[in-house]
């Protein structure tokens, strides 16, 4: 979708126009109130899932929680996933050609927040028809949006589900970004964020980065299960007990996990938008404006909400939920909390957890029958917006 | 010191000849039943307490711990601190010229086991003529030193102080470990370890190195208390309360701590060095060769034990450190366990935490008692080995 209206953004700068891409599951009943919008985190994107014909491998991220009788029912709901402004599948970004210059952005393309990308996908929904959402669903950073729509947004969204989430992150998760931005930054192939123009891409940097965040997605536990101290071994050695190579290279399995992740991470992923997101992340938090205080920050949404946390997510533990939780329940709002003991650490909101599964089927029941309860043949919203205008028809 | 025996290790290499570093503090008693060895860390070195006159800032790195009426008691114990072969603090290390081809060793230095570390510093005792040590201690990798001398040198360690230690690495150790090493070694200024010979070091990645090793240093709450989301401002700036800058410059002080411990520690430490020590973490793991069964690896040890933990520590967790009391226990060893309510994370045990310090005085009161009882003024052991001459004497 194409957006000509300029929007201006948390820092002050306006962005003159920009795409969306987006993908749609499900049809969208006659009243307009079955649409759940879908937010992505760090490295997703619009394609949440099911898969195109030709590209059988590429699975959407959400795939086991969103489908045809799956959690999110594609069969009641209409699903809507968004590639946000900043990101690097297809919708505006630092690869996409500056207007001014007619190169690519790159380290031009301004600083991004949560609300910035909840403001963009309000005027998607606007050129959709969609006045209003059953459900803006999220974990993670994609949690973070979703919160952020009952507060700014509040007559938009029916229901909120926030997985894997906090109201803010702290000190620690910011060191790992800025570890992970240094990494890239002071990689020389970065060229300033102009690597572009130079034909490479700072991949060493990508690849540091993408090892740090993946130690912070899986729990020590999981890591203990799936690698322990194994060692890594081509299938054709003897494997003697305590063969040690003595080597710099790759020795334990770990090390091999991480590698190949930091390398496949660094051949699609723009380092520009690695940036930009791992700051979006920094710079959320509601509260600041109210002192800190984060049921003020909240007093002004209207939605139900399911909250979800992992017993073993140590990056977004469950104490940061149960205070998001605690200020929802200071406003009066109705919360359901799902404290899931999941062994994979933050990476559970995106897995197959039988228990964490049911919790949102649950849930989504009961929004489906109010959705049924509300009449799905009502009179539905104004047609779209001007200044959108579809670019593309997606076909999953 | 100088060593010219050549001193095989454990991956089969064999160092022709080398030099150990090392201070001491204190007298040795003439029965020689006072010594101390105190092993070091990651980054620190034979410098363990005091200053030089001439270098009033180079406060030794366990000055808490050690000196004149201290927990270890200068005045009664007579202490030695060393650094370790392949370290860069004057001891044999990549830095040194390799005598096979008159340049620096850089990636031709051999990987260092602790278990060489204690070879070695079992050399430089005999050289003193220390045949047994009243106490071997250390935090972190000193820990691991000093239950190796429990299980190496069983008859010549009396009582072993082992804190914020580990019996070997979680993957999850590992992991980080292994993302510092990527960030050195892609770093291209680092020449595949040889860039002694191009005039550069790689500060870029012993910069990323050092930052993601200082987050695993300290406590989520610590840095939480002491950063928070504190944003950044010069002195004479005025404050507003949600005043983001919106940029990937430093914006929060968690940054600027972060980056100033990066650029300092990329000045003085070497990359070589760097991967040395972090493998040898990853390698050790007693248990090995004893299908993971700790209790056998441990049970030649006849020494006492003063095992110490902190709550915080993720790093090496207090369950880490109950392993290895239980091990001990399981072989009848006399062993006191510690685990400190401390808020600092791993960087507890180099700290002035008054519990921590009083549990290691009164130990080592102990230790005091024992030794006094068994006569200082005892036949003294040997005098030192032959192949072994001091080229030094270091004076603090």
């Amino acid at each position: 979708m194409r957006f000509d209206e300029p929007l201006t953004l948390r820092s002050g700068a306006t962005i003159a126009g920009y795409e969306l891409v987006y993908e749609t599951y499900g049809t969208l009943n006659a009243a307009r109130t079955n649409a759940v919008l879908v937010c992505h985190a760090l490295n997703a994107g619009h394609h949440v899932a099911g898969y195109y014909a030709e590209r059988p491998d590429e699975i959407g991220w959400w795939d086991s929680m969103v489908g045809p009788g799956k959690p999110v029912d594609t069969d009641r709901f209409f699903v809507l996933g968004v590639n946000n402004l900043g990101s690097c599948f297809g919708s505006t970004g630092p690869m996409s050609p500056n207007p001014a210059t007619g190169k690519p952005y790159g380290p031009d393309f301004p600083v991004v927040t949560v609300e910035d990308w909840v403001h963009a996908q309000a005027r998607l929904a606007d050129a959709l028809g969609i006045e209003r959402f059953a459900v803006v669903m999220g974990g993670s950073l994609g949690g973070m949006q979703a919160l952020a729509w009952t507060y700014l947004y509040p007559e938009r969204i029916a229901h909120c589900l926030a997985a894997a989430t906090a109201p803010k992150l702290s000190a620690q998760n910011i060191a790992f970004n800025e570890v992970a931005r240094r990494a890239i930054i002071t990689d020389p192939d970065f060229h300033g964020g102009s690597f572009y123009e130079h034909g490479v891409v700072p991949a060493r940097g990508l690849q540091v980065a993408r090892m740090i965040g993946h130690i912070t997605y899986l729990s020590d536990d999981v890591m203990a299960e799936k690698f322990g101290r194994a060692l890594r071994r081509r299938v054709d050695e003897v494997v003697l007990r305590d063969d040690y190579r003595f080597t710099f290279d790759v020795e334990f399995e770990i090390e091999s996990y991480l590698r190949y992740q930091g390398e496949k991470f660094s051949k699609y992923f723009d380092a520009n938008t690695y940036l930009l997101i791992t700051r979006a992340l920094d710079y959320f938090d509601p509260a600041l404006a109210f002192d800190g205080d984060l049921a003020r920050a909240l007093a002004s949404a209207q939605a139900d909400f399911l909250i979800v946390s992992f017993t073993t997510d140590w990056r977004f533990a469950p104490e940061r939920s149960r205070e998001i939780v605690e200020a929802l329940l200071a406003n009066g709002r109705r919360v359901t909390y799902a404290e899931v003991d999941a062994p994979h650490g933050h990476d559970a909101f995106l897995l197959e957890d039988p228990q964490y599964l049911a919790v949102v089927r649950s849930w989504f029941e009961r929004v489906a029958a109010r959705v049924r309860a509300a009449g799905e043949d009502a009179a539905p919203v104004p047609a779209p917006a001007a200044g959108a205008q579809p670019v593309a028809e997606a076909q999953p």
